[in-house]
């Protein structure tokens, strides 16, 4: 089975808003990401990270990765 | 994160039958299983395959692990 | 990172003999192996399986993966 | 078989040089990282980050994990 180690979370803007600082994400494929460990988020692969997140949950599904996470800091560029 | 590979399912008798031929199974810990794979299905580690099975669904959260299978063949014991 | 999660050994004839029962094979792309854990061996994905090996070392670079397995068990075929 | 998801580099001081910016580590446990990508380098899990570094090769044997990594930027705290 194909799957892609991911060691940051990159939306591509597809996040979805849960809660304050809840988020939901689905991506393509089956996606391995480390859980409840403090992880970059990035808009795209090359740009500044924008939060420091937690993955609270992970599921996979018809070939589809789907992240729950909630954001721990961001990094504001005044 | 810690994360064990499995390559079959062990049951323990905990599994939850959801339809004909569909399964619940929640296990402690992140358990990492191939999807959509025919894996063998067995009550414990030293018994006998009752079954195949493929996954269609893992999810991960507060460290459990909850997997959705589907048999696909039946081992009689005559 | 992509890789590929692996529940059996399949040979392509690509396997080098180290020693009576050990075995070298090299296989395109980072591939994760259960190690220390009986899994079957075969020839091609949908042949018989041959045998049970339980893999002793994994190694990535390059782009490649490099197992050294142990058969433990040879299945007949009368 | 149990594997722990690794996404840095913890030292704990035990790297050993191999050339100018190559260093091997060697660890307890089957531990999954990341190859080709860059990651933090630190020395202690809540120590500063001193380095970002690409894993090069790694190897899984008698329940060890040993990496090769090369480092390719050096954090300086002034």
């Amino acid at each position: 089975m194909p799957l892609e180690l991911n060691t940051m979370i990159v939306t591509k803007g597809n996040e979805k808003r849960m809660g304050e600082n809840d988020f939901v994400l689905e991506k393509k494929d089956y996606r391995l990401y480390p859980l409840e460990i403090p992880i970059e988020v990035k808009k795209t692969i090359d740009s500044e990270t924008t939060a420091m997140a937690l993955i609270k949950k992970l599921e996979w599904e018809n070939n589809m990765t789907t992240i729950t996470y909630q954001l721990i800091s961001l990094h504001s560029t005044n």
